[in-house]
């Protein structure tokens, strides 16, 4: 058995996410059929963690095991992109040891989510782009933000606080907002995050940028940990993951 | 009556141009309709010049002209977003004299033409870069770039030189070639452009910077003012029409 390490960055607009769901075109059904049209094996392709319906991917971080030992890279760089539709790009593949977990060995994991401030959306953005028409306080919503960081319950910020997780609590290392012309990106760094977690971050910073909520609020929501209609789930359109991150060996 | 200056970006991936063609999608029928549907005025979208199949426009101007005279700023403001797909954009509109003509009064046009130099077109960029997978040499594109400024005949630079034009010579302004990272940007200014012009200096400098043909040839094509292989026609996806400029006054 041979483990190898992919990277894929996917447009997630024509899927129904990352995982596979019978019945719809998913970015793991599609990596999978153009792996086992090229080596004639089934394998399952392990990502960093699911991205949602909607959801775009700059860089996912997957492994799959092959049972032949011979060295596939040079097979897979060749053939992936030309089988797989351009809306999925591979751009490296390595043969990594069995110890590497596309998921359980991640440290470190930044998404970013970007807001359209303006009445017009560009066409070539429409895609990749949460519009917000008014004008956001970005000093705001920093401030809102600085008051997440760090090692909380994020139960008031995962849109099914009741779903099967060991513990909500998760080390949120930065989150950040920043204007650029019409352009807003907030990122958010986790060692790991919740169900629609960043999207809940997402749609609360908005709701603080529109006055709808002072910054402060952050603090008692955390605290309440309960999901409540100060928090809603922003859209999934403007959603990147953006980066993965492992320990060097 | 009563004239307006619309100015609109479009995305160009689903269009066969911008010209109306019937039984095809044009940028020109969904304004029109929009603008029918919105006024119940059936007018026509003189546009400041045609783009093809598959080009888009970060900034198309087009004027417009009713028969009613009250202000229809506020209803198109309003409106035009609303009904028009989101791969068309209505940026500003406002009324103008009857001297303004989006195609007579244009004294400068600028086309960009997006290289993507790499072996992988990140899946966000498909539609909107033309990919060159071997390393372009843009100190040569600039050398033969240089020798194309000026007023010149540019017949060999047209895809259909025997079209009915009353002149194929045009004043190109500028031409650079300018590299940021993986990305190739060829910036063409002129007071106006032939058909395919764009694209076929696009195509021979593409062809400069893989060595094909040295820079020097660009003043040889020209004076040849004949159509040859080597100024082959760039694909449309990479082409933005960017900008037109108009008289103070």
């Amino acid at each position: 058995m041979t483990r190898y390490k992919i990277i894929v960055g996917y447009d997630g607009s024509a899927y129904a996410g990352w995982q596979i769901q019978p019945g719809h075109p998913t970015v793991q059904a599609a990596l999978q059929d153009a792996l086992l049209r090229l080596t004639s094996e089934t394998v399952i392709a392990h990502g960093s963690g699911r991205t949602d319906q909607g959801v775009h991917a700059r860089q996912q971080v997957v492994h799959v095991d092959f049972e032949r030992n011979d060295n596939l890279v040079p097979l897979l760089q060749k053939g992936l992109n030309a089988l797989l539709p351009a809306d999925i790009r591979i751009y490296r593949i390595r043969r990594v040891g069995a110890h590497f977990d596309a998921r359980r060995s991640a440290i470190r994991k930044e998404y970013r989510y970007f807001i359209w401030n303006a009445a017009v959306v560009p066409p070539f953005l429409r895609l990749y782009r949460t519009q917000v028409r008014d004008r956001l306080d970005v000093a705001a919503m920093s401030k809102a933000a600085k008051l997440l960081v760090g090692k909380h319950d994020f139960a008031a910020f995962t849109a099914n606080p009741n779903r099967v997780v060991e513990t909500t609590v998760r080390t949120l290392s930065g989150l950040t907002v920043k204007r650029r012309g019409e352009e807003i990106v907030i990122s958010a760094t986790a060692d790991g995050f919740l169900y629609k977690m960043v999207r809940s971050l997402a749609g609360f910073l908005i709701r603080v940028g529109e006055g709808a909520v002072p910054p402060s609020e952050a603090r008692a929501i955390l605290h309440s940990k309960e999901r409540t209609a100060r928090v809603p789930t922003a859209p999934p359109q403007g959603l990147f993951l953006w980066q993965v991150k492992y320990p060097r060996h």
